[in-house]
């Protein structure tokens, strides 16, 4: 007789292990101090005693699910802009008229710490009511060192907010900001020599990333930031080939990045490249299709390769306001044709991989943490079909 | 001084008539009897006394949104196509593997009214919990006389379930029957002599609508449908020029129409019957995008000939199981180029015209009813901008 918190009984339960989508109908999952101590079908399961036994009812539960990629915490908004945007204003245009990026670095910089985690709760909570037991959040909104670290400061307390796991990566290298014009290696000097080991030793952020590209940073910067990060122990990923191909992803694969993401203009050697160093390729539709964009990332050419992919929002205030998980892989689904089982993965285990941490989430799994969703509906295809609809009956976050 | 049961003070309030996106920054809104009795800027009123005074404090307030385009009641679910549909099979497949239009009047037409009823509850859940005030609802998945008037039925009685306002449709012109392949003529004399004389014997429907398309009725046999709703004292609409150029629009027009539907294939001559017949063009972004379309319906030369515009969810469940009309708002400006005031405009003035409701609803007016939407926004081009975020703060449906 295994004694235990709280066991969940009738589950239709779709692990997601192996990135697999394969419903056992009759399920038990039991959980102890936040942890999964027995999953699988009822008809297998040992014997069990809780604490708490919660009827799922034939609900559909799977894995909590993870936004491994967003930039949920700024101030301002711009929905100015948006007008501009659709009416034909190009990139320079919107930025002349004081919006862009600039525009939220000006709001951030300007913004305490409580205004950052106030402005931020909203967003994170429409992520928590679909389903999201884990949230990435970057920094890159201030451009210099304390509003760097006052953004990762205002994410970390986001875990002290809500029942939610936050994980954090330090984005300094998101743009040039605009002291130095002109200048984007003496800014990269300040990245890796101020603000990587600054941030390290505050313990304020889990991974490194970087945004390479022609209006970002160039691929030699790019590894300037990598060797900085190695150098404090954290491990890196990329914006990489979204505008143009850069083989940005292929650097990142050689520094064994956790993910490259975006990936519209990415080529069979980077393919190759993260395929052999196992980065996870982070797909974001939603600033596909924000931006208008048309080239799509090589689905199946990384679905033949077997790299691993990813799913998630990209929230952010110019490019991709999007707060929804849901939303996420129905756009994954119609526009870059990814399978049912692809966009679950991708907002599961594959996502928990794109942040290191596949070893404690991402799947339903004994001794992983106890992070499940359970919805209100039959087939799991209804999840990525719907549009609007949120089926989430309840979530549970470390057994909870 | 003016008694009334209600007073709204401090409102940011755009009340969209004439179509106009204008902002009064201080406004009160009074209503007795579920009806406007004053909406203007504090300045100008005139005293007012009230059983209840709600201070907005600086929310954005709009008219109610109005959803003019509904498929919302009907049984069972294709999420299960959704994976052949991504996949690349073409209709005709996903039609000989039981899916299409026919799984869906097969469940119906196996439905009681109680559970058409119940499956549509949380699609206009969903709606309203978004601000919506009137739905629409069309019939067209019955076919035959007992299920469309079952699912006309079911679709008034949401109106007794929920504090919402329902226009039903009769659409049983949406689709061939199988039981009368090769045999549409003899359908339509169904359709015109027995099932329309009998909805307006029970008063189940406020319109007639049609899919005149190559895959549905021809404009010959669209033209009968509006004959006989012409007889029966009912105003028409019609699905036109979705998928190729039927000169539906203009038939509409001639007709009379409220509203013609879709619009990818107008041609000049149909925007302009339809300007000349004052016949709303209700956009269905959702269909669009979900059915990966890539002809846009002419919405510069709509604006240019001054044809109201209105938008919808076309909420169904094979080509747009859409529930949102912020989505439909936000998938209008990104994907077809509206601007901010065109996508506030189209759900709610334009909407209730395209209804035939615009004299009691869709814009904030002394006389109307008092239909509101309160918003958790500063900007009105949030509402279009974000995606996944629902800001309501407050829906108000007659004065409640
Ligand atoms: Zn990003
Ligand atoms: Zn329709």
């Amino acid at each position: 007789m295994t004694r235990c918190e709280t066991i969940w009984t009738a589950a239709r339960l779709a692990t997601m292990e192996g990135g697999r989508l394969k419903v056992i109908p009759d399920a038990v999952i039991a959980a102890q101090n936040g942890c999964i101590t027995y999953v699988g079908s009822a008809s297998e399961a040992p014997e069990l005693t809780a604490d708490r036994t919660v009827d799922c009812e034939g609900h559909l539960v799977t894995p909590g699910l993870i936004d491994c990629h967003t930039h949920l915490v700024f101030a301002g908004n711009r929905a100015a802009e948006h007008e501009m945007r659709r009416t034909g204003a190009t990139y320079e245009e919107i930025s002349r008229a004081g919006g862009g990026i600039r525009s939220t670095v000006a709001a951030t910089r300007a913004a305490s710490e409580d205004e950052l985690v106030a402005s931020a709760l909203p967003r994170l909570d429409a992520l928590i009511a679909e389903g999201a037991t884990t949230v990435e959040v970057k920094s890159g909104y201030g451009l210099e060192l304390e509003t760097e670290m006052r953004i990762l400061r205002a994410a970390r307390r986001l875990a002290d907010e809500r029942p939610v796991t936050i994980r954090t990566t330090f984005l300094g290298a998101h743009a040039l900001p605009a002291e130095f014009a002109g200048h984007a290696d003496d800014y990269i000097d300040l990245v890796t020599q101020d603000m990587i080991p600054a941030v390290a030793a505050e313990n304020l952020a889990d991974a490194v990333d970087a945004f390479c590209e022609n209006i970002g940073f160039s691929p030699a910067q790019t590894e300037r930031v990598f060797e900085a990060a190695a150098a404090h122990g954290l491990p890196v990923k990329l914006h990489a080939e979204q505008l143009s191909d850069q083989k940005g992803a292929s650097l990142a694969a050689v520094h064994g990045a956790l993910s490259a993401d975006h990936l519209e203009y990415l080529d069979d050697a980077g393919v190759a490249a993260m395929a052999k160093a196992g980065t996870v390729a982070t797909l974001l539709p939603g600033a596909f299709y924000f931006m208008r964009e048309t080239r799509k990332p090589p689905v199946a050419i990384l679905r033949e390769a077997g790299v691993p992919m990813a799913l998630a929002t990209d929230c952010n205030p110019g490019t991709s306001p999007l707060t929804s998980l849901l939303l996420a892989m129905n756009m994954g689904s119609v526009l870059f044709g990814l399978t049912v089982e692809e966009c679950l993965a991708g907002v599961t285990c594959n996502a928990a991989r794109a942040l290191g941490m596949g070893e404690n989430t991402g799947t339903l799994t004994a001794g992983k943490q106890c992070d499940m969703a359970i919805w209100n509906v039959g087939d799991p295809a209804e999840l990525v079909h719907a549009m609007g609809t949120n089926p989430l009956h309840a979530r549970i976050w470390r057994g909870r």
